[in-house]
């Protein structure tokens, strides 16, 4: 049963990479450079794109949301009137726990790719299935928040190593939790050592002007030879 | 590709139910009451278990922990010095982000039912599929920590309408978060109108002794008629 599960596993990565490509080559078309944005529930994804996305002065960001059901965080980003697309994974993809490329494909039209510069694409909160499914992005982020415990690169290992940067969230309740930084960076660094990381309170705002300057970066060097 | 998709997943839950049924059938003979543990990464179901399974008056508890990688809480929970024996889902699993009824199966016969009178099964850590695999289990149980926000029941209907009790974790935070419990409640009975929910600190012990009744009261109910 395992085996023809795994092969079934491995048909749909293929085709989900032949689409990521596709997706790609829209995004890189109208000059988007693209971030997969991934954590676990309530690492707070949304609330540093509310802080981060509010100052990027001169860079044109727009945002998709990946949810299970909803439009909370939708709602939040419109708010900052920023151009923003809800995807549900229960609205005709079988409530999938990750976005795949299929999924984001069907938003582009949706998308005013002609007027952005950088497009965040909020992926589904899960640690495990989104580092598996490209969905034609440029960069992968993803958000660690220290009240998840400093053991979390050890048991899903997978998502710590698929990211570019890791962005330790919700530090200003460092002084209230037992979390322990350094054993986080040496269980960090045994996964995917040397991972760039940097330590933010998206709700206090602390860390976040080089969460902007890092996405800012990124865009500059979009055309560039990856 | 959706529809042949969700064929496919239709009929990996119906396997899964008939092995689940099967794993039921052997917890039954051995008259061992069975809970699925399941929440989001770092919600604290781990420390939940070290406090309220350690001071189980004669109710003989084990426990089964999945995890996609790593035996951080198997070691954790053999500490108390109860059966507890670690599925990775990366070991022959393909890496899955939940526990299913056939990777439970293949755990059994390393488990010493007779021996115990309860089995708290640990899920991986995700808010999404967990809530659509039964393993075999009498009670589903989630734990949802205040540090993930008061939006969780809106974005993940399906786990918070799978469980008969929610234990809503890491109170001793509520003072230094934006968390509006109000708010909480409202989603969650707007999606399990009435399910019973329990406010607990596994990190001071406040409610703990709740939630471990709660545990002891399952056990004698075992063999009454669902």
């Amino acid at each position: 049963m395992h085996r023809t599960r795994v092969r079934v596993v491995e048909d749909a990565l293929d085709a989900n990479n032949t689409l990521a490509r596709a997706n790609r080559d829209d995004f890189d078309r109208h000059g988007v450079t693209v971030v997969n944005l991934m954590s676990a529930p309530g690492a707070g994804k949304t609330t540093l794109l509310e802080r981060s996305l509010a100052s990027l002065q001169g860079v044109r960001a727009g945002v998709l949301e990946g949810d299970v059901k909803g439009r909370v965080d939708a709602d939040r980003i419109a708010a900052l009137h920023l151009p923003v697309v809800q995807l549900n994974t229960d609205h005709g993809f079988g409530g999938e726990c990750h976005l795949d490329a299929n999924m984001v494909r069907s938003a582009i039209p949706s998308l005013p790719l002609d007027e952005l510069d950088l497009l965040v694409i909020e992926n589904v909160g899960n640690l495990v299935c989104p580092a598996e499914f490209r969905v034609g992005e440029d960069h992968r982020i993803m958000v660690s928040s220290v009240a998840e415990g400093e053991d979390k690169p050890l048991k899903y290992p997978l998502m710590f190593r698929a990211c570019e940067l890791v962005i330790v969230n919700k530090i200003d309740l460092l002084e209230h939790l037992d979390f322990d930084m350094e054993k986080f960076d040496y269980h960090l660094d045994g996964v995917h050592p040397g991972v760039p990381r940097m330590l933010v309170s998206a709700r206090t705002g602390e860390g976040i002007d080089e969460v902007r300057d890092w996405l800012v970066a990124l865009t500059t060097r979009a055309g560039a030879p990856a």
